[in-house]
């Protein structure tokens, strides 16, 4: 149920609100959209709400049931963007941000070079892997810790926060200490344990689409971070599973203007696992500012063909640079700030 | 097989490949690069080709195999890009060219008033459903010849020229006469009577993407096309099916850069039928053009929600209008003509 | 809409309800329950269907819309199984019957040789390719006429029904002279020109599910040959397309037993374009006969290996024959005649 | 890397071998097929693997290479089917083994009544939900380990050994106190922590095949346990996503066949969530067994209408009674014991 509040409904009818659905066994979220305040009643209880009750509290204009099952996450009880502040920038604001960097962290050398490369073309944040998910048990898992250190040192030089991925929740104190952003990575998309451990650690999160998730169940991924009271969640379309074999995945971009819209949540691509070609990256970048990304995240490589993973996919620098500069073209032509 | 003369080789060369492929019992398509002539060979022969023994004839720079299973569409035959001239209008040129009109004409002053309002807002080419492709036997399946008739007059009105689907191998002599352009819908990618027959015809034809068919058949399906010597073929993306259910399909926008990089032929995107809901199509059009689209068709209706057919996903001409001036925004930003 | 009769209805009651549905513009199919006829409704007309007049008439017992598009495919409209004779024995009736083959007819002998060893082994029918679909226009196209008189030759010598594919509207006459079933591939499952085509012919239609179409899409593209007023066709589950590598297409399971129960058509299983792979193509079997299938239809070839198309999933008539036996057990262990 | 002793290599021979590739720094496993001894050679290591050199070893008779990814997995390396004792059956050899029991542990109760229930029908081991993998934050989560012990006495009362699900590495000691086997979610096939959890625990799993999982993916989720050195693992085919709407998932009965063929692991089918309406679970069971699996896993619920969770594919103990008779029925048909 979300309560609309008069446009200036006092703050104690607003409390009278709070009071009532508590007593009836529910969580409250605040939101406000341009001019009232909307009181979003979450959770289960045995008390049924009752909406006429409700409509007839002092200062209330209306009350009425969420229609889909993702509330919080919602832009009936959020109207307005939500924008998460990234050590300045401002990610579901008006300027396309890019996260870049390599698949994993190979060496302190590497992740350093290709931090400042990247800084260099534009990029806002740092990406880089420490614990790798991969499909065999042989291969290389990522430095661990390590390679954590080695990301904040990479910050440290370049002043781009972190962002890295989480895969088990018991490392969420540990990541959390050199990592700025925690990446949950699509075969984790429903992986509520992690998620309820990301949404307790308070920290932001990049959740990507599951690679057969439908929408819904990605913004039901959200709510249960958002319903730990962390609200810092970007959600990031990374390519579904098709019939299609010429591409590693296929870019769903319905997603992007679909999810602007359902949401309040900033939206990111990415282009290089949706499409794992490098030569084909920088158009789907392109493609999917233009439909309204709010971001990009990018993986980059000095030697794509030597690296330890996900080379194939992996732009070089001088392919980076080009690719921000289009990037600010196409966002200009859609009214962002470049 | 594929055979490269030098730069400056003279007829008399080219004329004896020619011969020596014709004498082994294959047929010949000529394509030119920047600087040579391409000798296409195609067909089946009980005589192997001997890339040796070609690459030995005079002018002959290199005889080599083409590694893809659509021979005239690939880049490797034919390198430069095709341009296909619409009324004035060259699809595959600098320009993105937009194709509009409602799903289905309905009356005759329907397709006029619609036909005024898309040129208005600068469309190449009128769209309008005669025959109806309707999963259900009991649905409207279109006003047949007498909306050819209609779509000829609002040509003559507007001076656009018109583009319908053709279901029917028998139709191909009569939706000549009125239709600019044959459209192949998904659901007949892979009829293949109906190939030969467009490709027979020598009519420029717009042949969709199957729901489910992969990049390779799309460009196997063209190769249908081309074979029947008609090269005036544009390529499109109009979604595909995948496990979503919030948009009708899923636009796939790899497809767009990864077509472009394998043929030579233009390619078109339909984010109507893509997602499916009009509140979306713009932004995945925009995605589209971004993404390196040569073209977009789009479904415009000046009343929608009473449209015997889509309504759902038309653009009202207003709406229409508007993404028109986006679209030449974001074109502009990737280097192409407004 | 369908009304009910009462169980002992006369059959002037039964003429008076046609006639009034006549009169308001729709057409009539009639269907029996145990006890009762039905007056199936469809077609469009501008009257509207008025439920309560129609279930006051004399001798109704209830009037009811259809909640199904696919209305003279449904159980709604016809609740007892379809049974179509096939030469003497019975499509959908309690025996499981087998249509087996080559892919294509590739000579005389080779299609006399077979039909010879699929006989002996328990099968029902024959089936042969003389006009095929390829993906490539460079492939062999079937050796069309000749290899309808082939087919012909093959019945004649073994008694066995023929089956074969039909591409084109064109040739409907020219295949209904040779072959007693017409089977409609999966590419060309919504190619409404060809199903109307079918429906005129009165001959018997297998038709296969298109490669992502529903189970919806399959039920209304029988819904075009039944509206011919053409009640003999089977449904045949062929494999979908989905994101798994390692089989040709997916068996989809669900939809022998989900079709069951959706129509009356008899629902035929296809498990060598299924999986693709010859050494799965027994076990396929097995399970969809166990699901409920009313039939096979199998490729056999004696050198798969040397096929000109689909060898790598032909079974080689030892195997075939062994698949016999094991399906004859698996059909009695369901309550099937053997 | 695979060497293959000689029949009857002396136990010295192996040892020398082991030696060898311990000494260059891999793992070993031991398998067996009718008469030889293979020695497998897994994980990763500086110094190449020289097959010559093994070849020449005493006792051995060839030495190759493992084509496949998945390496203890494999038939190549594992060639004998991998039979799991539980509680007296034995899971993957002759008898189809049938594991039953509601979605969700709801009260002490009910989970005796249905225990009782499978049991008398035939069951081997009960499953029953203590933790809920639930798409919304706000459903119910499962009583927890509450459950675990209401299943411990149900296993008591009926001495069926206890199957339930496994969302959290930190919960593995404490569910393996009350749990026989542990089952791995769809959710979870590639939450490689939870895996290598799974696998040190060396408990019997039952690992489910993700929702958009190739074969070749849920290979290698299985070797992630089988890399603890944890053999016990059962596969599941529940199901996967496609385009079709009407039912839950699309059941993959190609993944029964080739998996048997791929790999030495049980295979195990689950309907219930494959297909999701209950009228259609007992026709999927027969089919998955007549293709070949080991077991079914089937939701049963004594009031489907009223559980908490997946009451929509629940069977009644009548209904499950009823297939249960089928599958033994249709298990002798195809060889197996009844």
């Amino acid at each position: 149920m979300i309560v609309v509040m008069k446009p200036r409904a006092s703050a104690r009818h607003i409390a009278q609100v709070i009071a009532s659905v508590e007593a009836d066994g529910y969580s409250v979220h605040l939101a406000e959209n341009d001019t009232q305040t909307l009181v979003g009643v979450v959770g289960e209880s045995a008390t049924p709400l009752n909406l006429e009750k409700y409509a007839a509290l002092d200062g209330v204009e209306r009350a009425s049931r969420v229609n889909v099952p993702y509330k919080l996450a919602s832009r009936e009880m959020h109207p307005r963007d939500t924008v998460i502040p990234i050590n300045g920038a401002h990610m579901g604001a008006n300027k396309v941000l890019v996260i870049a960097g390599p698949c994993a962290v190979e060496s302190r050398e590497q992740i350093i070079e290709i931090a400042c490369a990247v800084k260099e073309a534009g990029a806002t944040a740092l990406r880089g892997g420490a614990y790798k998910p991969r499909t065999s048990p042989y291969s290389f898992q990522g430095h661990g810790e390590q390679a954590l250190k080695w990301l904040a040192e990479a910050r440290e030089v370049t002043g781009l926060p972190v962002v890295t991925e989480i895969m088990d929740a018991n490392l969420v104190s540990i990541i959390c200490q050199y990592a700025d952003i925690l990446q949950i990575g699509a075969r984790n998309m429903q992986n509520f344990t992690l998620l309820n451990a990301a949404g307790e650690s308070q920290h932001p999160v990049l959740l990507k689409r599951g690679m057969s998730s439908t929408l819904e169940d990605l913004l039901m991924a959200a709510e249960y971070i958002l319903a730990q009271g962390n609200d810092r969640v970007m959600l990031c379309e990374r390519g579904i599973r098709t019939f299609e074999k010429y591409t590693r995945n296929t870019f769903d971009l319905n997603a992007i203007a679909v999810l602007k819209q359902l949401t309040h949540l900033p939206v990111i691509a990415d282009p290089s696992h949706a499409v794992g070609l490098r030569e084909y990256v920088g158009q789907v970048a392109l493609g999917a500012v233009a439909a309204g990304a709010d971001g990009l995240i990018i993986e980059v490589h000095p030697q794509p063909d030597e690296a330890v993973s996900d080379g194939r996919q992996s732009l070089t620098p001088a392919m980076f640079e080009q690719m921000m500069q289009q990037v600010r073209a196409v966002a200009q032509a859609v009214g962002r700030d470049a």
